[in-house]
């Protein structure tokens, strides 16, 4: 259970990845004034305080690769709740993520990082402001930070930490370089409300503003949403800035609470929802009520349970699990039917 | 000035680039016990607390891309202060960044992002300590935020926010787009003496740990340290794990207090010092010291001041100026000459 992952682990592939172009760029962003960068005793080292300014906050940065010859509409990957976009590249056992493998498979793909996390950066001046005694500690957002116990029950890796489920796929024996990639959640520096928000079609979730921003500019693209992130895709449709041309909400992101008007919106574009083993009745009372008002309104929306499709043990984080190429294959193949034979 | 980086600024290159593999990877991470995991109002949604259990910190992330028939040794970029390994990726306007060049020029390239920073996390639990009032705000770690006045001037773009030297290279028109890459420093949560350390050959960085943890695993690598990082591969080297080949310290790392016992370890290792323009009379009489010591022990290092090189009008942050390629190709000729033809 212990062996650490290490570099002579990572497998990659036989075949040479061949990009057209490769890079990052940032979506959003808004500048604000801050009176507590933090510098304040620095003075003697920099010469000047620093303390008052302006900086940027709420930006999305997105990595992504193109590959030559790109025969797929490009798609657009979302991490969860405590992760970065690390979640889509190399497994914690150190196969091909689905970073790597949509390029492959002709896809331009794209990771956008959750504004407020990561590369994307947070609006970190309240902490100064409390440290300084401005605001009661009280006020200050909470950090959000995701044990093992917690990962490993959110997860699914099993009832208890240390026990698996019979079956699971997840590599285990690895499961260390996973918690490596669990990271402080800042969300309440930004999007106090966003628990609350999950079940909730609208929001003033920067990343959301941006996914559909981002979207837009590229004219077209398909969004994937996991877990924390599931349903951002069918917020940023709601967002109507345009060039969304599929939903893939995974784990799961469906709302009971739709208006007709938001219904007509989303049943001009295919959804699809997937999700994992382990979660007894699928789906679930709030998924049924959305599919049958999309249905209704004419729309294409597709709901997986991967072991109704016959694949077995996967957990929550079923991009990294031992078939995560399997679960792949059929959201490409979902794509092919529903999104690109239009 | 204020025009934004668009998808479409995109530069990239004419020419497809191979890749033999990509991917990421964790190095080094402990495993602490936190009572304060942020979740302490969340029972009633997940049914338990999650608030007490064990989290991972002080692990390094680190970003790979390997070219087909690679010619030169492993490099490893390690970023600034308030900065991510974005900073090595594509430029504020749009055009390649190191992290591409290298890899296109034969290099098998990585970008280790330095713990505590972006998608290599930080320790958050005093953070929840100081909002429930176990720890006093004044104990609080700051959270250290660039303002764009700050940048401007410590990046030497110019005396004053919005006044230019005259010939610099930076390219300003886009220069929100490199505020979008600035986002808060932690280093207080993990190395509250790091700014007094930035004199000191020897440190307890995590980071410092990790990138020689990770030039030993690669067996083989040379190290590049810029501005907050600029000594990093020096202090790596002085944590004896071997592999390094090779020191490039960029704004500068020079270090004035070294004993013979350092400063033999260090002339075994080829070094390159390279700094930008605006700086008046150079190398400092840090780096004057260090460079004596160096030689006198038999050592090859080399100081590089880019004006006198011929290469005018850089900042701080010359691997986004206009001629970046040109820097870059500077230092692979002191590779192919120092480190690639022993």
């Amino acid at each position: 259970m212990a062996s650490a992952q290490s570099l002579s682990d990572l497998a990659g592939s036989d075949k040479p990845l061949v990009l057209q172009k490769q890079g990052s760029v940032f979506v959003g962003g808004r500048t604000i004034k801050t009176e507590d960068a933090g510098w304040g005793n620095m003075e003697p080292v920099f010469g000047e305080s620093f303390e008052a300014g302006n900086v940027l906050v709420d930006q999305m940065y997105v990595q992504f690769q193109v590959p030559v010859g790109a025969t797929h509409t490009p798609i657009v990957f979302m991490h969860g709740g405590l992760l970065s976009s690390k979640q889509w590249e190399t497994t914690p056992d150190g196969r091909m993520g689905w970073f790597e493998h949509f390029t492959r498979q002709g896809f331009p793909t794209y990771m956008a990082e959750q504004s407020g996390r990561a590369r994307s950066g947070f609006n970190g001046s309240i902490f100064n402001q409390v440290s300084r005694g401005k605001v009661p500690p009280s006020k200050q957002p909470r950090v959000y930070l995701g044990t093992s116990d917690m990962a490993w029950k959110m997860f699914r890796f099993g009832p208890e930490e240390g026990e698996a489920y019979p079956g699971q796929q997840f590599p285990l024996e690895h499961v260390q370089e996973l918690y490596k990639q669990i990271i402080p959640d800042m969300f309440e520096t930004q999007v106090p409300s966003l628990l609350n928000e999950l079940g909730s079609p609208t929001t003033n979730n920067p990343t959301v503003e941006n996914v559909a921003e981002l979207a837009s500019k590229l004219d077209g693209a398909i969004l994937v949403g996991h877990s924390q992130s599931a349903g951002f895709p069918t917020q940023a449709v709601l967002k109507e800035k345009g060039g969304i041309k599929g939903l893939i909400q995974l784990e799961t992101g469906c709302f009971s609470n739709l208006t007709p008007q938001q219904v007509e919106l989303l049943a001009k574009i295919p959804i699809l929802f997937m999700v994992g083993d382990y979660l007894g009745q699928n789906p679930s009372a709030s998924c049924d009520k959305e599919i049958e008002q999309i249905k209704a309104a004419g729309g294409d929306i597709t709901f997986v349970s991967l072991p109704e499709a016959g694949l077995h043990g996967n957990t929550h984080m079923f991009m990294q699990d031992k078939n995560n190429i399997e679960v792949a294959n059929l959201i490409i193949k979902w794509i092919d039917e529903h999104v690109e034979s239009r």
